[in-house]
């Protein structure tokens, strides 16, 4: 299940960017489970990573490996290596080495990722014994196999893709990431990886993605659960003809905005293929004091169970939205000032129902497949939007079955 | 479906409390939906209410009514009275004004309370016209009707009694709790109705309440959604030939121990009846720093949908678990510190799994209707325990259909 058509997007592809993906039998059989991204020397890498305090090992290796000119990003499906103690970090590193001794880098040039199960051991060997095949199979058009192969209960893969103009010169950006539970990505991302052509000094880079990230992936929820493997990583490869991207000039502000709408999509994207999604939520808080409590409105909307069903059984429960934003734990809260409206239908205004509000407007909005929820504090000039999905038979039925 | 056999027990009758019942159809047709329960003049009220910033009418009501010498409750089930804005404290002013007339005494001294669907009017005229029969009802042997009165989407009637000794006379404390969903008291509780024939002066029952709340009700979550109609209240007749209970004497530490057992077996018999629960999950955080991160880390694990719905799966999914340790939001755990048990079985240690674990040990344990988790953090010498259940389809389902 997911909400609404997704078809994979037109991929540009990226100079300088090659991938190269193959089945090696993690837990998928048919579907390629392993992924290699190579970067042309001389370009520079940014990465956002989970703040789950029991971060994954190869979150830790990526993260020590992120300042030592990385060229080489390793991702397997199927088994998360998180919760797996000092074995897991060694697991990792052995196979940051085999993936170096085939492209004659260094162990330190690789960052590994991993998402699945966890507390399960990598099976090392396996993964290794595919990493010949996935660089033999390395190429520029090869984004569409890529997002395949990071998949986890993902039904569909997952791109964007823009190219813009730099000092009149043509700049590619192009992402691919995956869901599908687990996803209350907090100050970081679940998987994500971007790359652009633009020539751009590392330092710039993080915080182009710090930025994006923050307003895109930290802005999505599927079960308020945030994984020990979240990271998306951004890969400037220099190989376009545009000049070097500088702080603060306006080609800077044109590659920060397009970065955000491929990072925008590629959230979306995730919240659109969440695990049993039938609806997608677009929950808007607005006037707000400070973006805090917007967030704060916005994501106890979103992490309830009851809100969450109430969608899945197109029932306009507003009541349970109410009480949602009552439980936030924003101070000093003045219910007579905030307004609610499902889709554009007022329902709550003056402390109580709209006397505008019929169940019949109500049903309308719920019907449709994407709702907007908006939330009017009253408090102040703040606006934050958070997008959700649903919870239905699926998300147990998925969860429930996950690892048989 | 419900966790365990939970006959109702025996309920003894508590002298100068009287309970009365009938159905006046406002969302139940057979069962009764609406309670009065009447206490003799002289004895004292104490009362703990949602924290919820929108919380319902009769919540407002009865926080104000507190300190006016209560004598009557009135509570209905079916409709919240929440959300209903400056109608919603008329109609419930309205209906403790009537149930005054009834009785002979002052609409001050009634304490509404409501519980069902959240922002529809209430059926005023419903309501009062089956007050004459509800206080013909009256009786002091009435706790089994009136625990059936206040049921929602309750499976069956929670009751919890006890009798102590004072001073070497009986003093009984009987009470009555519902649930089942939006369930997560904060500082206060569900509805939970609570008598004894003790004599205790106002603020030292209100302090007795308190204290027996806080470790009862609010370590207790099906949905972590906290409603805005949560309220408990304690009512002391003072009809028991014991003396009257002054603070600091050993006969008021023997009343709150009580106090405390019953109000901890209504909680439980709250979670045993959780939405759609299979399951019982005692979380037990040992070895904090503080109650306040203990108590962090064991609600975020008892909300996270993905540890739920392992529950439901009798799946020893325990990366979950630990995954929610990690993002709870406590600075600077160790992971190397942790150690997490399912049962008796160990499973995470040394920062990882435990070399003793197998899945077969998980599974044994998984495979139990009432299974404790422990998470020792290694920080401290505090422990606290939340209780909560699974996430089942029954849960989808029933909240789903909740309004049709």
């Amino acid at each position: 299940m997911a909400v609404g058509h997704n078809p994979f997007p037109e991929m540009h592809s990226v100079k300088g960017i090659k991938l190269g993906s193959t089945n090696v039998g993690i837990k998928q059989t048919v579907r390629d489970d392993i992924l290699v991204i190579e970067m042309a020397a001389g370009g520079s890498c940014a990465a956002v990573f989970t703040q789950n305090a029991f971060c994954a090992a190869p979150v830790h290796l990526a993260k020590s490996h992120l300042n030592q000119e990385p060229r080489w990003l390793l991702i397997n499906s199927g088994n998360a290596n998180a919760g797996t103690g000092k074995q897991g970090l060694q697991d990792a590193f052995a196979c940051c080495a085999s993936l170096a001794g085939e492209v004659d880098g260094l162990a330190q040039q690789v960052l590994p990722f991993s998402t699945g199960v966890i507390g399960e051991p990598l099976p090392v060997a396996k993964l290794t014994s595919g990493l010949a095949a996935a660089v033999a199979n390395l190429a520029e058009d090869h984004w569409p196999q890529a997002a395949q192969a990071i998949m986890t209960t993902d039904t569909f893969a997952k791109g964007a893709s823009e190219i813009i103009s730099i000092a009149g010169q043509p700049v590619t950006i192009t992402g691919i990431s995956k869901g599908a539970g687990m996803i209350q990505p907090n100050m970081a991302t679940m998987l994500g990886f971007i790359a652009t052509d633009a020539s751009i000094e590392a330092g710039l880079l993080q915080q182009s993605l710090a930025a994006a990230a923050e307003h895109s992936f930290n802005r999505i929820s599927v079960d308020g659960d945030t994984s020990t493997n979240d990271a998306c990583v951004l890969l400037a490869s220099a190989g376009a003809a545009a000049p070097e991207i500088s702080a603060d000039t306006p080609e800077y502000e044109v590659f920060n905005a397009a970065l955000h709408r491929v990072c925008k999509r590629l959230a979306e994207l995730i919240i659109r293929d969440g695990e049993g999604a039938t609806k997608l939520m677009r929950i808007v808080v607005e006037q707000a004091d400070t973006v805090a409590e917007a967030v704060l409105v916005a994501k106890t909307i979103a992490h309830s169970p009851l809100v969450k069903t109430a969608f899945f059984a197109s029932d306009p429960n507003w009541g349970r939205i109410l009480a949602a934003v009552g439980r936030a734990g924003v101070e000093n809260l003045e219910l007579e000032k905030i307004e609610i409206y499902l889709g554009t239908v007022c329902i709550v205004e003056n402390g109580g129902r709209s006397p505008s509000y019929t169940e019949q407007d109500g049903q309308r909005v719920m019907n449709q497949p994407e709702i907007t929820i908006t939330v009017r504090l009253g408090r102040g000039a703040v606006s934050e939007e958070v997008l959700t999905c649903d919870f239905s038979y699926d998300y147990v039925r998925i969860n429930a079955e996950y690892r048989t």
